[in-house]
């Protein structure tokens, strides 16, 4: 089926429950109106549903191959032609800096954009994610001469970007990275070592591909505070010259084939360092904080095409008769989607679909307003909620995005299973989003291990502060008694955090994955009580969607009934403590 | 890695907590000796290990192949060795009627082995798994002549058997098959139809397959009480002529890829009545319910392999240092064991694999007593819980196996997605298993809408009388307060369904998959503290395995600390009802 991008509910959001649509009033997004914004949601829908998504399942079957003579990549059939609309679109220039040519839209909008392209093919929608990472990462550290040679042509998608950081021997720990860079006599750095898992480390979309490189300069401490950022670039800009810095090998996947996954070998590649020296740990991170929203985005992605996917089956597909009295008395049977079990598994996806999707936005318009509002403290307050979310929203909205698309596949029973639907693809392509730019266990461990006790826990407090405002603010808020439950858990658990962790680190670790997930249900709890409550209201407007409307006030039902209550089982995960998880010796684990 | 049989478990359970040691004494299982025992978990183990598992990867490389002119399947290379060693050990003939040559050992058994199977490659163990199903269904209902025709070949494994059920406007919903058999003159019938789904239809692992088929006789009635089963072989045993039943194609699936999921297209095919005309239902749900619990099986196998693997991986990959100060000071870093969140991901799998094992071989001894034990009184209530528990077997086995090899994976990282590792595979084959042989939607339906009110609801009160008759005979027991607490949810739970369900069905639909999921997780806590009290009282003994009898207890508490307060959680998502499933119209699904 045709991809239908979930437009009324991104408006809903954006124009009815975010605010978004009043960005336009602060200098920095003067140009993003409501009429705008609306536009690009539409645009950016029909191109996903026509352009994008036709290249997904032959992507997925096709893959990328290597050619060892030339060190070549090529990517399936019909992904350079998808990617040059893309970029002719001006997609890939939506919110990068005017200055170098992009169009300086909020970064909402990009998250908006995000989702579709990853419901339609998350391999292609890579290639233009990572470069986005080294274009902030360029923008944000890089020389004036840096960014005037390299910006513009990533910006406009001529080049593409990469993220060159892990190596065999580390992921995750850094510090032990062994590529090496030694000054070359005109300022450059000759560039020796291997990085693996590189996405879009070579293929043949576009002409040039700029390598942002972790590597550590001669005598640099073997730390994280050893390692420095060095641009290297395929082909050197002033010359043409091809750079010694080759594709040595494509990694097998479970999915996401169409996205060339590469070993890359730098023998001696020229380099120019990015910021300071010792200091790439810091650029790294504008790159991983902002890759880590766009997973999140990935999971969401995924999750509203089974939904898609998934409905349209369950409508369809004739088995059984209604527990209630035939629904299709006429017919051989009725459509699966009158069965509870089965609409048990499609609002579970929808409803925490539209709760991961407000909680993007929210966290996407609070990274607007962190860089373009006017009033210092009101940027400070929404970044400190981003830094809190970011790892929310990369951990949440994969983990359950991929349950989600797993859900969907459980709908269609056996054909779920084979390749003739979509849905096996979506649960296989999704699978890789909980781990990338660090597993979820990290995402979890960031969390409660750095994020809450940033600025003396000022980051958190600024959540509680939002959380508990809203409901003094709002006395006959919807679901009142279960979001002043579930904020009550959360608060418990990060006092319990609070006088536990710093003594024992180890119960911060412990607890981490539970308090995320704890963190994401509340907050998104939150949403959704704002999206009934709006609702409500709304419905009395002679011209409002009556039917989305009345599904938020249904959704929101569902959210407080049969998911919110988790948390109260995650906040006795964590009070456990860590002691179950720790006292396994050597010879416990297979005795 | 090579697979290593949880052999010390499986003797914990069967011999020190269940007392599967002692069934020998029943006249039926006289031969099943302790001594005996060992020996089959030893050598299915060995077999697994070396004979089973080399064929697992290749297989899903390789997959099966289907030539359109021959109609001929061909298995993947060395499937056809590895069935013929299955076969000479006399594995296929495990617990069959020895009056067919079966070796008549305990169901239990077939149990433990169909686990290391399914660990060790999943797809192979489909052929001798589907045939055992046609074993019981023709040695339950078929007549003298058609048992001494088939039974010996099948149970010695020289020929393989099938189950044909689905076609393609049905497979939950057999009422509407279409296959038709007319009676030919000399009492046979002609089978004339197409099936799909077909495991192991086609395949050239022996010489002949026998295809157990529902049909619908001429003028039948149109449900389910219309059906009939026939036995078709491939070749006709008295003439060896070529029956005209043949593979029209092959499914592309997800993963199980060494399994052959044929079309099957029956062209005026041969056919003998199985039962009696019109009760082919009876005789299918023979063959279904033991086909569901070796699903169970096939859920836990896959997770065991996958723990296996990434308990391995977090032992020897080094990244990052422990929390609570280096433990591996001479090497760059520690192994990501040492973290709370990877021994967290470890202890799930571990504990929930543990908790599985003990419910499906507490079920297979039950199953033994239903069939062997003098006393019909223990007869029938054994019985009554294994119709009880099939279904949670079923499901939450499927369910929590594919999470657990989700997470066996995430130990991985990046590496896990490659198919340089195993786990990607484990996942992929281990996706089906919450799909074929109903779903577990459709075991949770079989649960509450048949299982909790067969016999007036005794089969629950005897699972109940078995949970409080536990507690009040162990005034000790380990963790006796957050059992009773999950016991006191799951009556609960019972009672707001016996209120509810019987004035709107639709009430049990809605609550079908958290109630299951509540039953297994509290029948597993029983059996969480039954292990852990074994455990105290065997470590007094000198010869005891300290280490296994120390890692119960830690793992009991994991378990009561961190997974069964969800219970309460599902209890409030049951209690909630129907209302917030069932109030979309059609105009809201996608507003």
């Amino acid at each position: 089926m045709q991809y239908q991008a979930p437009a009324n509910d991104i408006r809903f959001l954006l124009f009815d429950v975010l605010g978004v649509d009043r960005l336009h009033e602060l200098e920095k997004y003067a140009e993003a109106t409501p009429d705008l914004i609306s536009a690009v949601i539409d645009e950016a829908g029909k191109l996903a549903a026509e352009v994008i998504q036709p290249t997904n399942q032959t992507g997925d079957r096709e893959g990328c191959s290597y050619d060892p003579e030339t060190h070549a990549v090529t990517t399936p059939k019909g992904f350079k032609e998808a990617y040059k609309q893309f970029v002719e679109g001006g997609w890939t220039a939506l919110d990068a800096p005017p200055e170098f040519g992009g169009q300086g839209l909020p970064h909402t909008l990009k998250f908006v954009v995000d989702e579709m392209m990853c419901s339609t093919n998350l391999s292609l929608g890579m290639y233009p994610g990572l470069t986005h990472g080294a274009i902030s990462a360029l923008f944000a550290h890089g020389s004036d001469e840096l960014k005037n040679i390299y910006l513009e042509k990533l910006i406009s998608g001529e080049w593409t970007g990469t993220m060159c950081l892990t190596e065999p021997q580390c992921g995750t720990d850094l510090g032990m990275i062994r590529t090496r860079a030694t000054p070359n006599d005109d300022g450059s750095y000759a560039i020796e070592g291997t990085k693996i898992w590189i996405t879009g480390g070579e293929h043949d979309l576009v002409d040039n591909i700029v390598h942002l490189v972790l590597a550590k300069l001669p005598d640099a401490p073997d730390t994280t505070k050893g390692i420095s950022l060095f641009v290297v670039p395929k082909f050197l800009p002033d010359s043409s010259e091809r750079n010694p810095v080759f594709c040595g090998g494509l990694e097998h996947k479970m999915g996401i084939k169409g996205s060339a996954t590469c070993v890359m070998n730098f023998e001696g590649a020229k380099g120019w360092l990015v910021g300071e020296a010792n200091d790439g740990m810091r650029a790294m991170f504008t790159m991983m904080n902002e890759a880590r929203l766009m997973v999140g985005m990935q999971g969401l992605g995924l999750a509203e095409m089974a939904f898609q996917e998934s409905l349209d089956f369950a409508r369809e597909r004739l088995q059984g008769r209604s527990l209630g009295g035939p629904k299709n008395a006429d017919g051989p049977a009725d459509p699966i989607i009158v069965h509870p079990d089965v609409r048990r598994m499609l609002m579970r996806q929808k409803v925490l679909n539209e709760g991961m999707r407000a909680l993007a936005l929210y966290t996407g318009r609070h990274l607007d307003l962190s860089v373009a509002h006017p009033d210092e403290a009101v940027r400070e307050a929404s970044d400190d909620l981003v830094q809190l979310l970011t790892p929310v929203v990369k951990g949440f909205l994969t983990d359950e995005g991929f349950n989600n698309a797993n859900t969907g596949l459980q709908v269609l029973g056996g054909s779920g299973f084979t390749t003739d639907w979509p849905l096996e693809q979506l649960v296989r392509d999704g699978r890789i989003a909980r781990i990338y730019e660090g597993t979820n266990g990290i995402q979890a461990m960031d969390l409660v291990g750095r994020k809450l006790s940033l600025k003396g826990g000022k980051l958190v407090g600024g959540l509680f502060n939002e959380l508990t405002g809203y409901l003094k603010d709002n006395p006959e808020a919807p679901h009142r008694e279960e979001l002043e439950g579930a904020i009550k858990s959360l608060e418990e658990a990060t006092l319990w955090l609070a006088s536990n962790a710093p003594k024992d680190p180890e119960q911060a670790g412990a607890a981490a994955t539970p308090y995320l997930r704890l963190m994401a249900l509340t907050v998104i709890g939150y949403l959704w009580s704002r999206m009934a409550g709006v609702a409500e209201k709304k419905l009395a407007d002679a011209d409002a969607n009556t039917a989305l409307l009345e599904s938020k006030q249904v959704s929101a039902r569902f959210y407080f009934e049969k998911l919110l209550p988790e948390v109260h089982w995650l906040l006795d995960d964590i009070k456990s403590g860590k002691d179950s998880l720790m006292a396994f010796d050597n010879n416990h684990w297979a005795a």
